[in-house]
């Protein structure tokens, strides 16, 4: 089974980007040569998802150093363009190490000319497959632990969307199923921007997995019922101490998983994990717009006068996560030793 | 500090519901003398909460009870009616004990006539007038377990538009207020049809409560960063031995809240006890339209071809609730002895 969604492409000139807040009613792209455009798509979660929005902001830099090339300025430039695109979104630690490979890149070249963008270019490629390959290995790493008829609970979109294509924990679906294995995934419908319903759904049903969509409310319930047999969603970032952040409504998944005895699977690139952090309360968590809660689908359904919460991730502790699965292997707790252990391996 | 709101009035002749599904846009009311559209209203949410729909299908059974004067089937008649209204909703146990305690004065009046249906109406008033003073009894009881500057988490709405007045959960939150309590109120959206984001938070806010709309993912992380206090709900069927049927997501909550070392209180009045069930397990759970979940508001989110699960209650095992709040007193486990204890008060 392969994945023919694409969150992004490099037209060599141009970024192209899938409008996500469109999906599913429409399939519109945003092709463009500007690198503020693709940091408003970002922000605004055109492209979304820890490793896309990371690739997105390799190509982004690429776009800003082009436009930049001829200025005196141009190497102070091309870092007022990284640390902008590196601000679009604080929690999501792809973003930063993407835009940092870019930025040692550069480093190492003294020029700055079309040489150095087309390097730049090539390096932002490097970062984009690299992570499609990162998730193909990922996946079957991850396959492993999904047993043959698992029904799996996921929560947000850690899919090709979020990725630059074959995606995290439905790369792990994806493998699972090109194993020959029948699965079934009740996907969270993830309020407030409906990324399970609109994304994963989305994802899945276009390619014929039984695909169940639930409110975020019901996860409890399924598990005390017994209809799902472990939880498998992606991460935005992962401490050294295997913390992780993810999408709001993670941290619940997490203590329901380990009242109902069931594994909880956290899937993500070791571009993913910060290992500069010692714990998940160090890392800095988004909060949004009110206008996301107060509202569904454009139309206003809460009352004003109210406030509203609306942090966009929370943290896991590690001794809720039974595993993570990366493109280096599966990683088990203590995660303060196997996390770095798989940089040396 | 009283309520405004009015889920439901008795004008003699006709019931007038105020249509919960157009708030919090728009409040409008449905006059009518024809049970069958009460019967509609009930089955289309226009009203709902355990104890309103109760007080909607006794006055209901009023409407049928005229229409039926004068066929020679009246008795067969009402009772016809009644077994319609009953299977309107099949989890709320209220409805059922509203209507039985309409039929046991059908039983008690030979009469077919004019003086019956006074009779009858005259029950169902009390139905009504005993609801909203059992509210307020509920209340005052619960509110000694809100402690000064509580930040209470509740989910759907067990408010004065669940009820006949005052209400439930709502109206413990009401009742601190009056006893000069300062409370903050988190609200969960309570996703599929957003009762609580439409429904409560227009209850609360516009009576000056400082309140905060979230979804119902966040509850978890909202425990864990220490924002709220304990978690607060109403219930639409409690077992003999104290198991909760309550709109989805409860079950998640009172999990989360138990691993936050969280009191987690139910609070109902004793029309919702059904003490004919030895556990939760025999609570028949309604399953609604799949249209709740793939969209919003008449649009469409999730993509064709998709399945759906959507039951519109869990049961919570009593093992997990602090207590009962009642309108006969605050109730402790173990409940199997301490709820028939409070029939003998």
């Amino acid at each position: 089974m392969s994945s023919g969604v694409c969150s992004l492409r490099w037209e060599g000139d141009a970024l192209v980007i899938l409008d996500q807040t469109r999906l599913p009613d429409e399939v519109s792209y945003i092709t463009t040569a500007d690198y503020r455009v693709v940091a408003g798509a970002i922000k605004d979660l055109k492209v979304r998802g820890a490793p896309a929005i990371g690739a997105a902001a390799a190509f982004a830099l690429v776009l800003g150093a082009r436009e930049a090339l001829g200025s005196p300025r141009f190497r102070e430039r091309v870092r007022e363009v990284a640390a902008e695109l590196t601000a679009t979104r604080p929690t999501a630690v792809n973003l930063r190490w993407a835009v940092s490979r870019l930025l040692e890149c550069l480093s190492e070249n003294q020029a700055c000319d079309r040489d150095l963008v087309d390097r730049l270019a090539l390096e932002a490629r490097a970062v984009f497959q690299e992570d499609v390959e990162g998730n193909r290995r990922l996946g079957r790493y991850g396959q492993t632990l999904v047993p043959q008829g698992s029904r799996i609970l996921t929560h947000c979109n850690a899919g090709a969307l979020a990725t630059s294509g074959y995606g995290t924990a439905l790369g792990v679906v994806r493998a699972a199923v090109e194993a020959g294995k029948k699965v079934t995934v009740y996907a969270g419908e993830t309020r407030p921007l409906l990324q399970g319903a609109r994304l994963t759904v989305w994802e899945l049903v276009s390619e014929g997995v039984e695909t169940f969509l639930v409110t975020d409310s019901m996860a409890g319930w399924l598990m005390a019922k017994g209809m799902v047999d472990l939880v498998l969603l992606g991460a935005d970032r992962i401490a050294g101490n295997g913390d992780v952040a993810n999408k709001i409504g993670t941290y619940s998944l997490a203590v329901l998983a380990a009242a109902h005895g069931m594994p909880f699977y956290v899937a993500a690139p070791v571009s993913t994990l910060d290992l500069s952090l010692a714990s998940g309360a160090e890392i800095p968590i988004e909060e949004r717009a009110e206008s996301e809660v107060t509202g569904f689908g454009g139309r206003r359904t809460a009352p004003a006068g109210v406030r509203v919460f609306n942090p966009a991730f929370d943290v896991t502790p590690a001794r809720l996560v039974t595993a993570i699965i990366t493109d280096r292997g599966v990683v088990y707790p203590p995660y303060g030793t196997s996390l770095p252990g798989i940089f040396g391996a």
